[in-house]
């Protein structure tokens, strides 16, 4: 497979798309969490029951006229091999819980990958919209539709006091979780981001590495979403995040105006010289490549590296993940031969800049 | 100046010549310490004194007909700038003794660089004869007939059984050091360099760093030379020396094949990484460009790298010394600013590579 090729594979189209604020968000998603009333939850479901469920949505979504959103092709978890659930994981498509734990999983993907609904994660329905750049309520408002939509054709378990019941009482209630992806390597460079997580923490929001729960922060890309989702409206939530993303939004170009402005040439010294590794090395770690990735794209933010498209990092961030490595390679890798496919791989995507 | 031009003036036409053994050899060196019957040693010679072994040597070679050698050039220490002392010793035409320390000093410089008769040092005379890659005899061929051409003219200080005297008795006896400059990566990055160089002081030899006594090796780059200059004849010395030299080529050889059979793709990505530094930092310190440019200079050697000139680890190594920087900035410099302009000038120079 060519490499041009297999970049329009591995990146969704909605990615592609550039977004507003798009030099510090990378992209904003909303996810709704849902069961249906008269099934089992996912983890007490028998095989029966959760084949009802995916026949259910299947069926639902179907139909040609379903709204804005196109076609739906679904995906059964165990019809797909390990690699390709990886690549799903990789994409931000499915969760890793659905990869690998969930017994009766699906997921069902629109046209240009920007909607995920998986089947029989957590919970019966997780709905997944996805928007490049900061564009949190875009995504709210689809979801929104979306989930009116198939509210029309299936019962959802509700409760008049509590709201959508789900299997974990962290997503009671509106069972929405808004998050949004964003580089900040200035707040990083100058050591604010160890004083500002708290800060969000103690406002009822989570930071998280760039695959979520678990996961640590690699390439200074953060994921930052709502803890609470019950008490509030899905507006209140969405704006709550809004606000406190416009002000990380504002530190950041402060914090790249100050190094920009006193540490120069310093800067631009780790920047070109993360160029160069990324240009140059034959083995490389997806710790050090997310990291010198960081510093080329804060560069060509800046203006200080020219000539090299800004979705170099998305694209690369994703490229180089284990899966997707294995996948265009066509072969399973042991840790040490993903290393020199990796640098190998980043090295090709920088020569079809220069080409 | 343009950084052509600067290049010109920095490397000695000498150094341009490709040496025998080049790849691991950089330059052949042969130096004979003199001084004159009637006059006192420079230490202890008056202004008179030394002024008139100054005429006398300046009088000797100002002849049309000296020998092979062509005219030679004169400069007086105490006329130069400090800058351009610190340039002399770079280029290693003078010793740092003679740029700082000498009252009364001065050079003498053949066309091409290739012999300087240092006048008033530690001794009266030390005549210099340099050559690229692996030419000892012929150094000392051309040092023994420059001797004797001199030796014509004026009276060496000389006894019968203890040879020529010198100011310093580790000099007495044949006044000869006879050095080579080696390029030796693979014999430091498998570790053997730390074995070797104690066995090579037990055979009487000394390993010294790029500049001499007191220096440390930079960039894998070792001075080695002979520690006896009595009891044994010229061609001896030479060839004790000679004989460690093949010695350690052939180690160096069988290293370099080892690290390229059995670690290949780790040897290309440290090459590879290196020349990435090179081509894109813009803060670097010697040290670490020494180092670097060895890679670099080896990957050329292994046929890694392709398409840059083998004379850029011997150019870059003299071109980004403080002198050379100032002299190419055409300003003093702090080392901070040094450290930006050596970045400046290496990626020039690269760039002129791919030009």
């Amino acid at each position: 497979m060519s490499l041009e090729h297999f970049i329009s594979e591995a990146i969704s189209p909605w990615m592609k798309k550039e977004g507003p604020d798009s030099d510090i968000v990378l992209s904003s998603r909303i996810r709704l969490a849902r069961n249906l009333e008269k099934y089992n939850f996912p983890d007490l479901a028998s095989k029966e029951e959760s084949e009802a469920v995916i026949q259910t949505l299947a069926g639902a979504c179907k139909e040609k006229s379903c709204g804005n959103f196109g076609e739906f092709e679904i995906l059964h978890l165990d019809q797909l091999k390990s690699l390709a659930k990886r690549v799903l994981v990789e994409k931000h498509l499915i969760s890793p819980h659905l990869a690998e734990q969930s017994k009766f999983g699906a997921v069902m993907l629109n046209h240009d990958e920007s909607v995920s609904i998986m089947v029989n994660e957590e919970d019966h329905l997780r709905i997944q919209c996805l928007f490049s750049g900061f564009q949190l309520n875009e995504a709210l408002t689809l979801a929104a539709e979306l989930d009116d939509w198939i509210e029309q054709k299936v019962d959802y378990a509700f409760d008049e006091e509590r709201g959508y019941l789900t299997s974990c009482p962290t997503n009671v209630g509106t069972g929405l979780r808004a998050s949004v992806m964003m580089h900040l390597p200035a707040l990083v460079l100058t050591k604010q981001i160890s004083r500002i997580i708290p800060a969000i923490n103690q406002l009822g929001l989570v930071v998280r590495g760039i695959y979520g729960e678990g996961t640590e922060a690699q390439g200074n890309v953060f994921q930052i979403s709502n803890q609470i989702t019950l008490g509030k409206s899905e507006e209140d939530i969405v704006e709550d995040l809004r606000g406190v993303v416009l002000q990380l939004i504002q530190q950041e170009r402060t914090a790249r105006k100050t190094l920009q402005d006193g540490l120069k040439i310093q800067l631009e010294d780790r920047i070109f010289r993360s160029y160069g590794v990324l240009a140059n090395s034959r083995i490389i770690q997806s710790k050090e490549a997310a990291q010198c990735l960081s510093d080329v794209r804060l560069g060509i933010d800046l203006g200080i590296v020219e000539g090299i498209s800004r979705s170099i990092l998305n694209e690369l961030m994703i490229l180089t993940q284990p899966g997707f490595l294995q996948q265009y390679a066509n072969e399973m890798l042991n840790p040490d031969e993903r290393d020199i496919r990796r640098a190998t791989l980043i090295r090709e995507r920088i020569k079809l800049e220069e080409a």
